[in-house]
């Protein structure tokens, strides 16, 4: 048996109550959190073998990053300042598609690193078709916990033809990627049905994964819809129907499905979603670079749709960083609506926690410092100069905090992160690869 | 004669060729910049005392900070979610106004050790109306480049009534204070007119310092316009005309005055703006958490305004940083019209940098990386997790640095932060003051 006690000079909890306990601790065995209350309370009923100090340190939940493309970091700051279509045709794909299998397992862990190192424990991440194993291997070396799957594109609308793939050979890959990798490393890895979009799948795709997804315990359909307008015109053309009525006949829609951004709805498609119990995913800094739009988020929280808050990939944000999100879905809500009480960021934390969790039917493992609950969870320091004064954690967590702030990580249990050094990613050996990618490209 | 070689992987000089030298150095004697070049040539024809190496290094001049209220940095975090005017009245006026003269100096102190840590060296600061000296002090401590001077108020509208002065009285004081701080501590304090927004001085006031103004060299009006609706509604009751032909009236625009937000305009006033060549700072953060709206600065650079970039004070930001205001700036103008290609990372970095300079007409010393000018410039570190691969500086540091990125701050050729650490300011004392404050609050 493993032991730890994890103290802070604030503990906020995240579930129901959402408590901040001042001077708090919790007390975690192996991959569990076992007791939780004041510093003082917890180190008179156990003594652990390691104690993580607490002074000048919040304590919170893991963030929960409900979109990601690990696989597509190596490309961070590759596509600025182009519209969504050019950027997926002309930069991502491509990029996406000449990844060598060392490569895709070096982006993806460069981007699993740097979630974990700016707080997040839980990410839902879609990879490439190609050697998506070596994307997985990448999570399962990290430490981090996700639902993570190869990406799946059977249509051809201008993309890179080798990333095209017959119904057939994904649905194959699919059933053996299931039994690979769903559910292993004690849980910590989901396997996830992650179509691409529907200008790249097909509805014979579509309903088979539909199918694929009732059979197995478990397993989500993460897709995007609805981002941009210019997508959502040629979905509209090819499918002679909107967008989420397009997924909702084609039976992709349900509490089992997130999907990623969902901007431009009609009335009727808010109320698909919510009659399904669909979980949306808001990506703030990705709809803002790429000029997507302000996504409803007040509109899907006073609807009570289930909402997370996601990155999207490095090319498009040009950060992983939670904390990021956090303070730009507040600020964007409010300035949406012209209404600064929207978004508070008591909400917001809540979002990018259990919500998240929720989102990804993970809440009753994750998302919340309870007992019995993993112990995905992590510190961030408050003796930096934007840490002060502190009225208020929560606030200060969202609207001031930078995730350079977080100072230990800890996923099922295990640090992965502290005190500014990865505890099992090896950081050296990954700038040296990706700098040889970024050399490669730049001949 | 004291001189420092500073080195970069990356140099960016921000100023008309906006040339990114790799491997680039500056020599640096007393407060001047004396050469610029490769590493090599610098070392060969030059050799310091001091060389500051530049391993993992983008060496960058220094960040100009268009409008900020350090005072207001005591307060960060006590007025989240409210609208502008109860904002104003139930949170920020009693704060300031309730401030000891030591408070005044450590929440001044305060947000200059903010800015500088996330390379700000120069800012254009807004005080209170009472224990201004105290500011002035705090700027002339820190070493930062400021202009900066009391906040000028003699109309209640709602206001604490000991915020409020007669006008004979500022008059008085501002005139004092030209004496005695205006272009002291070799030029790097400059005194500024600070009229707060039209809700809060006279047409007398206005007009007072637009004389004023004329009759000293090199000082600018600073005030608030068109920030909020409602704000701009009572403008118009009050004085009988929208907020920039009032202004235009009280003969307050010209290039020695600069606004701070100037979001709702017609395109008469946006007219007006253009044609006496006044200045604008965009304040994206405050702007989006106060609900303020979007500023249109893309019509403003379509119109060849001035804009700088501002944080405005912490209590609607909640950070002093201006890497934050950059990416968002970029993000809310490219959201704001569905045009990703708008305020891309090259416009967004002069904006912090040259233009910000030509807003404050203080180009001529400062802005640029350029032989000649003022050694005000930082470093930013390149080795962390965000910052890898990096293929454009520029683009790096506007859309994926973090402000705690910043490894090194000069400003008039002295060190202020270096390696995590201040040099002159003490923080800890810093801490311990404002944890006293906050207490009493709290109390």
């Amino acid at each position: 048996m493993s032991d730890v006690i994890i103290e802070a000079d604030y503990l906020i909890t995240c579930n129901l109550t959402n408590a901040v306990i001042q001077d708090g601790a919790v007390y975690v065995v192996d991959d569990r959190i076992k007791a939780i209350g004041s510093r003082k309370n917890i180190h008179k009923d156990f003594s652990a073998n390691v104690v993580i100090e607490g002074l000048n340190k919040i304590l919170v939940p893991g963030l929960v990053n409900t979109h990601s493309h690990s696989v597509q970091t190596l490309l961070r700051g590759k596509a600025d300042d182009l519209a969504l279509i050019d950027w997926l045709q002309k930069i991502v794909l491509p990029g996406e598609t000449s990844f060598t299998t060392d490569e895709v397992h070096t982006s993806s862990l460069l981007g699993f690193a740097e979630m974990i190192r700016t707080g997040t424990t839980t990410c839902n991440d879609m990879l490439t078709t190609k050697y998506s194993d070596y994307g997985i291997q990448a999570a399962i070396d990290s430490g981090i916990r996700t639902r993570i799957g190869k990406m799946l594109m059977d249509v051809n609308n201008g993309f890179p033809d080798d990333m095209i793939e017959h119904t057939e050979k994904i649905v194959e890959d699919v059933i053996k990627d299931i039994g690979d990798y769903h559910q292993t490393q004690k849980n910590r890895i989901k396997y996830s049905l992650n179509a691409r979009f529907l200008l790249s799948c097909s509805p014979q795709l579509m309903k088979k994964l539909s199918e694929i997804q009732k059979n197995y315990p478990d397993i989500m359909i993460h897709t995007h819809a609805s981002e941009n307008r210019e997508e959502c015109a040629q979905v509209e053309r090819y499918y002679g129907k909107s967008y989420i009525r397009a997924l909702n006949e084609l039976d992709a829609l349900g509490n089992q499905t997130i999907l990623a951004h969902g901007i431009w709805l009609d009335d009727v498609e808010y109320n698909l979603i919510k009659q399904t119990d669909t979980r949306i995913t808001h990506n703030p800094s990705s709809n803002s670079k790429l000029a997507s739009g302000i996504c409803d988020v007040s509109k899907y929280l006073d609807m009570d749709v289930i909402v997370g808050l996601g990155t999207d990939g490095a090319p498009c944000n040009n950060n992983l960083d939670m904390f990021r999100e956090m303070r730009l879905a507040s600020f964007l809500q409010k300035v949406k609506h012209l209404n600064e009480r929207v978004l508070p960021s008591k909400v917001v934390l809540k979002m990018a926690t259990i919500e998240g969790a929720k989102a990804l039917n993970l809440d009753k493992e994750i998302g919340s410092l309870e007992i019995g609950k993993k112990a995905d969870l992590f510190q961030v320091d408050i003796s930096d100069v934007n840490c002060i004064p502190l009225y208020d954690p929560i606030s200060h967590l969202v609207y001031s905090a930078s995730g350079k702030d977080v100072n230990m990580v800890m996923v099922d249990g295990k640090i992965l992160f502290k005190d500014n050094q990865f505890t099992i990613i090896d950081l050296q050996n990954l700038r040296e690869k990706a700098t040889l990618y970024q050399n490669r490209w730049n001949e």
